[in-house]
């Protein structure tokens, strides 16, 4: 029986996570004799590489998200549930939701990652992350706040204080947000304040490693890091946070007073991983066979960020392009099973490595062409315009970023909701 | 001796709440030998009128709202703040915010209207209104929500509970939820689902009156009416409520078992009024003088939603172009004053009225010019964007419009926040 009340002879494909995995997944199996559930938490899709813009009010929350239903409304053998998976028992082929259980053929878990805290939970509530679209809002509310706080604010040290970034974290979200946090200060904002002035913030970008970008060469982590400066970034490498509080960011001895700190500097595999019962690495990601599979449990696959494997010797990175490459892998191998055949084992294929820095700042690094500068930015810019899902988000994100790029504004900019206050 | 610390000659304005009231004051002070302080609680101008489209995913918050500070970039007389008004004392003239105390010379009250439950605080929990984008987003999920729970509900009754909408109070905004409410649940979501058929939806409206829009003439009431039933609006006219719960609404003895119920039946003026010592009207509005200013305070004005006053013999409606008029009139007030001129009484202009019901759908009065139908809908659609604040909201509005009109899509249907309380 499905959830239907008919028989159905076509075999269930159960995934879970639509993000790049889930969905690229769902979708190379359009022509597939299953039947697909897609299950996510949220409604929507969400295009997770320009999440930073949506949090530093340059991109609308549509701009960047879609709902899944919608993506999907012509492959007719999908259902999507916005439900949320609470426990997978991989024996029984059953996973709890919460509006009931589902059972499958053949399950693709592809929850992802949040953002990890190394165990200092506590951090949490100064140092928001940035997985989610309630986390940007979160994060674009609490840097507008900053600016409209010291702006209200009469004693000059309180408000040196508002005016205080530190961005923890260098990898590509920690350059991205700390990039654009000195474009919004230096070149947004100057000229509507009257007491406070924009200019005289102040933004950290903390990195325990030696360098920004260390997935990068070394050469583009440089010209990284003199792209940050010129914006007006101080780059701290080499400096591990020992605490963080609600006045700022202990650096060992030092101290960095500031009343807004964001935390890029750490993932961790989505709780699921945990109730698969296979081995997982230190980030509690799920260490899968060659054909992405659960180790003896061939109809369970492991996806995107949640899971552990190598390709060529090398483990492959928990990036967007890996996860679509995963998905589609998956698509076709559960296709292969149906028909019998065998599927080689996956492999990762890397076109190559970017990171935006801000206005026409980015670095490039495409199997040995290495851009930086205005090129790089405009190789960034027109590929993330065109992966973009759906016609509508690419011709708006495009004139957005043409409008913002000859007006500096960022449109966005519309603080939402504390906790939303109730009529009295 | 005013903020900064410096003596300054130059009067002073306090204006609080940054609507159409507030912000059309300070722009009529703009060449004006005074200091104004805008003080708005949020930080942006929001473009009441199209909030529903908001709240229905047709339109996302900068479409409709812009940063005060940036609307008034140019005007180097005026210091906007994000900040609450908390108590005004009128006889000492100082005004107590969050961040603390500010005196004036002219002080204009602009706070405007909060939706009010009639006595009845419990229906808050279960009827969301809608004032500010807070409402609009929480409405959004609400509506966005209980499709979802009827594709995953397995039980038909509970499925049906969930595609019952109510929406209560037949005026202009209750007749646009409305109809918005059954366009997309007939046109924008039906291919998208699996299990659930949104085409069953039931979308009822209850006015406890004899008809809708009862500020419009008959005829048009009539109009709008039948365009509502073309729609597949179920119009429940001369129903007064008397209960709200989480599984519907009660009219007298029928009951209607609805999970989503949209609460637009009544406005009570903002809180603060009560603090001015004066006379105040059964919504909580305060009455205020033929130059808008306050019976014994005539360095106080009140203006807009919180103002009660009549011209002509009619008392002025709570609608934008009245706060717009008030506004301005009472900018020019204070540099009559100023320059040692009387003023002549405040006299509202009535340009007419307008609502839309859906697609093609509205009625139009212009003081004798009645249209209805599709004349009114393309005469409603270029008014609103031509009276939308900033070039980038029109030609992004009027894009947006032009492609949901051909596609029936409404790209803002993005859940944000967390998941309502499923009641058992």
């Amino acid at each position: 029986m499905d959830d239907t009340g008919t028989i159905s002879r076509e075999p269930h494909v159960l995934i879970l996570g639509g993000g790049f995995g889930g969905l690229w997944a769902t979708r190379a199996l359009a022509s597939a004799p299953v039947r697909v559930t897609l299950v996510d938490r949220t409604n929507h899709h969400l295009f997770q590489p320009l999440l930073y813009q949506v949090a530093m009010a340059g991109l609308s929350s549509p701009d960047i998200a879609a709902p899944l239903r919608h993506i999907l409304r012509r492959q007719r053998n999908v259902t999507v549930l916005m439900d949320e998976a609470t426990a997978v028992d991989v024996d029984a082929r059953r996973v709890t939701l919460a509006s009931g259980e589902l059972g499958y053929d053949y399950l693709v878990v592809a929850t992802g990652a949040r953002h990890s805290y190394f165990g200092h939970d506590d951090w949490a509530a100064h140092a928001p992350g940035l997985k989610t679209l309630d986390d940007a809002f979160f994060i674009r509310r609490h840097m507008l706040e900053a600016f409209e706080f010291a702006e209200r604010e009469s004693d000059p040290a309180a408000r040196a204080e508002w005016l205080n970034f530190v961005v923890i974290g260098g990898g590509p979200t920690g350059v991205e947000l700390a990039g654009t946090l000195a474009e919004i200060a230096r070149h947004t904002l100057p000229r509507e304040f009257r007491r406070s002035d924009p200019r005289t913030a102040n933004v950290h970008l903390v990195e325990a490693g030696p360098r920004v970008l260390p997935s990068m060469p070394e050469s583009l982590s440089e010209k990284a890091r003199v792209q940050l400066c010129r914006l007006g970034v101080e780059v701290l490498t080499g400096q591990a946070v020992t605490g963080i509080d609600e006045r700022g960011v202990l650096l060992g001895e030092r101290r960095i007073r500031a009343r807004t700190v964001l935390w890029a500097a750490g993932v961790a595999a989505s709780p699921l991983g945990a109730q698969l019962g296979a081995e997982r690495d230190r980030a509690g990601r799920v260490k899968v066979e060659p054909d992405l599979s659960l180790p003896g449990h061939a109809d369970v696959f492991v996806i995107g960020d949640l899971a552990s494997v190598a390709t060529d010797g090398k483990p492959v990175p928990g990036v967007a392009p890996a996860a679509k490459q995963m998905g589609a892998y998956v698509g076709a191998a559960i296709r292969d099973r149906l028909a019998g055949r065998t599927s080689r084992p996956f492999r990762y294929r890397d076109y190559g490595n970017l990171a935006t820095i801000g206005r026409m700042a980015a670095v490039v690094d495409l199997r040995g062409l290495r851009l930086s500068g205005v090129f790089a930015w405009l190789f960034w810019l027109v590929a993330h315009v065109f992966f973009l899902i759906g016609f509508r988000n690419r011709i708006v994100v495009m004139w957005e970023w043409i409008w913002s790029y000859f007006t500096y504004q960022r449109y966005a900019r519309i603080i939402i909701g504390r906790e939303r206050e109730r009529p009295k």
